[in-house]
């Protein structure tokens, strides 16, 4: 179980540099005044707008995304990094929690209790596949780590190798010019299994952000756990965020709200983490309607390429191994030309609620531009089918608005399932505000009392520290309020 | 890796039967107003109250913990029931954020978002050995999942289990007389290993909250991460606590500080988990004195009996082992006869900083009423003494209260490694209030921003939930200002 890493070893010198330099940083980045960790996130913002044109033409030619989302997605980056600074000088890092002594004797007699935050240190942050951008080497998790006071070892996702390397480099370019260390952004251009592994092991680094896939974030996630002294690790890991289509959702038939899905479904060849995957629609003559307009829809929708061959070779291998099971009819298969291109074609499973239900098969997510339709007799098993999914980014509910019983036991256990409940829309497209939150029970999340979008991020990244008969400067060198750095 | 458990299995029929009465509770108690729960987390603080005479009688005689004591325990167990209670009635479990739509296009336009919090679900809780009030049957664990409106299946330690019925006896009462299901408050009356396994493996159980040995919590933390599904897990497992004492505290002469630590180390026959093991002082002659004087007022110490047979066991093999590790003097050892006794002899060792440093067998808890006293040579390798302990419940400064340089890197390293820094006092006896910390990087805890004790206490049994879009009853149902229950 003693599986920490000694500071140097030959074949992953590079990722053992990279952790040094981070570490090195950690103490002055850590110490630094909220003006300082303020200045560089919007630093940073500025410098992506600076050169976006540049990045997001590297983007395309890597991704396939297109300039429209990479543009938007450049621009939320930028937004968010922003919305984190604003954050950082109102003092979100830094929230106090002050007691004040009581004479006496215990329980009632305490002494004077002060609880502040601290960062937790250098973080190993994974980028996804899926937002060159937003869930990359300046995404969300770089912005909440650095807010937090937190130093980054970034480790590009190898979908986007060359975009990852400009935007560290411009990166460190920020770094420069305010006069920050280069660790406080370090970078580890390396992509095999063994040296994620080892990167997680190592002892200098204190916490693990991670999106991607089920098998790489769980593999990571039981490496982390296997340290003589494991550490926090934020694993996004899989999702097929249902969605209820109630019989109210159809009464102005079936076409707007299929058109609305199909969209959804294939919106970036059907790579967020939030895409629809599971269409629960009641077992009558509209809910059978509404699934032969989905398909009719989704027939005609033409994705662009996936973002990796490998990402295209298992979104195949999934959608088979759903296909083959017993009890599911294939609603939109692929055609044969489809299959030989980049570009996957949409597809379309359907099964009865019991089949889903028993078979933990039919509850994985198929990665890509496919969901599963699942016909329910009544509201009680569309209640039992999102139970049996567990855990979940999103549930968005249809026709759910008025206020009755049943609606209420759907939204309870929508939200038991499910860091985020939609009353209409779709579930793509994740806002970043104060209120957000990306994250659920397994396997949404390894931690699930957490989020990855949205300002309440940083809470991943901060640990409370309860400071006793403390002297004033000690309060105020940790709490943040001193302008020095 | 698929452990989870089906509902039923004979050998454990009675953990099921448990666990299914949390289960069908969960959506009642779940559901309840604020008043309803904090009446419960009242009516419980005056049973216990109520009963005190014949409860801490029969503690005594299963812990020999004392009167004093457990008088005193059972007052901060009630006075415990009703902080949360007097939180719950404003609000604690039921913080929102919302963040109104933003009209236009992402990232600034967003659509309306609240976020709320939701119990998690039944939670596993395993009782403490060495507070048989206060982490026990009706303890913070239990008190901060009532309040966050989770059920709760008690696990009751086998060393009080006579004390453990009838408290829970108390708490089904309590229930009885409130209207509410017997199973808010269920009981596992089964001590064995593969018991315990069972239980945080049921598909069932959402989250297990741990207080207790290292070995046994790590064995169930692993136990739950092999879950198919795998849930929070909150166990306290071990702190050494260091005490630094700078030259500074010794000015006044060295018999009061060696009296106040020594009567630290021995509260309770050692058996605390924020017992100061761990003693840091300059390798000078006022240093030198000091561990005199400590040996000397520690072997006039007579603590009681350990709680049990085993615990007094593990003690002995842990001092004999620290005892046989090169470079580890015996300040103070057990005489023949306390060896015999059931309890033991309090045990003084020292040794030199780079000894520590390089061993890790001397960073481990020796449960009891025993210290390890490290030399310094100065400043920085007292850093370099804390920083190799890594995770610790407390850290305790004595003489560091000037503002200088030196003192502010200890206070940074202090809370790099722990979740609670004192400036003078003694880390034994813990207070109950909003700025507590109590946790603290591994092996303190397993959830390192979490406490185990204090209000903060309930955030580790609540999850966050976005509702996009929510009409108003859902905001409302979910955020518990519902009156109804």
């Amino acid at each position: 179980m003693q599986t920490e890493n000694p500071v140097t070893s030959a074949p992953f010198a590079h990722i053992d540099e990279a952790v040094a330099l981070a570490h090195a940083a950690q103490a002055t980045y850590g110490a630094a005044s909220r003006a300082v960790r303020s200045a560089l996130l919007r630093g940073l913002a500025d410098a992506l707008e600076r050169d976006a044109a540049q990045l997001v033409a590297i983007a395309d030619k890597e991704t396939s995304l297109g300039d429209a989302r990479l543009n938007g997605e450049l621009a939320r980056t930028a937004f968010q990094l922003r919305g984190f600074a604003e954050r950082v000088d109102a003092g979100i890092a830094n929230l106090q929690v002050d007691d004040a002594a009581v004479p006496g004797a215990p329980p009632a007699g305490r002494p004077q209790l002060t609880r502040v935050h601290v960062p937790l240190g250098p973080v190993a942050m994974f980028s996804a596949s899926n937002f060159p951008f937003a869930f990359s080497v300046l995404g969300g998790d770089t912005a909440s780590a650095l807010a937090a006071g937190c130093t980054v070892i970034v480790k590009p996702h190898p979908g986007h190798p060359e975009l990852s390397r400009r935007v560290h480099a411009l990166a460190a370019r920020v770094l420069r010019e305010q006069g920050l260390p280069e660790g406080v952004i370090a970078f580890v251009d390396q992509a095999s299994r063994e040296a994620a592994v080892h990167l997680v092991g190592h002892a200098d680094v204190a916490a693990v952000a991670f999106t991607g896939s089920y098998q790489g974030g769980v593999a990571l996630w039981r490496a982390t756990n296997a340290r003589r002294r494991p550490i926090p690790f934020y694993g996004e890991l899989g999702s097929i965020n249902p969605l209820v289509v109630l019989p109210q959702a159809l009464t102005d038939g079936v076409e707007t709200p299929a058109a609305t899905l199909a969209a959804s479904i294939t919106m970036g060849c059907g790579q967020f983490c939030t895409s629809p995957g599971l269409i629960v629609v009641h077992d009558d003559a509209d809910g059978d309607r509404f699934a032969q307009a989905l398909a009719q829809t989704l027939s005609t929708q033409k994705p662009h390429a996936m973002l990796t061959a490998d990402m295209h070779r298992g979104f195949e291998s999934a959608t088979a191994h759903v296909a083959a099971q017993a009890g599911v009819r294939v609603r939109l298969a692929a055609s044969a030309e489809n299959d030989e291109a980049a570009a996957p074609a949409p597809r379309l499973f359907e099964t009865d609620a019991q089949t889903f239900i028993a078979n933990a098969a039919l509850h994985e997510e198929m990665f890509g531009p496919a969901a599963l339709i699942v016909k329910v007799r009544d509201e009680a098993q569309t209640l039992d089918v999102l139970s049996a999914v567990e855990g979940s980014l999103t549930v968005t509910l249809w026709g759910a608005q008025a206020d009755t019983a049943a609606n209420r036991a759907l939204a309870a256990t929508a939200q038991r399932i499910a860091g985020r409940v939609l009353f209409g829309s779709v579930p793509t497209g994740v806002a970043v505000c104060d209120a957000q939150q990306h994250g659920g029970p397994w396997p949404a999340s390894t931690q699930p009392q957490t989020t990855s979008v949205g300002y309440a991020a940083i809470e991943r990244f901060l640990r409370p520290v309860a400071l006793q008969g403390a002297p004033q400067w000690a309060i105020t060198a940790t709490s943040g309020t001193a302008t020095a750095e």
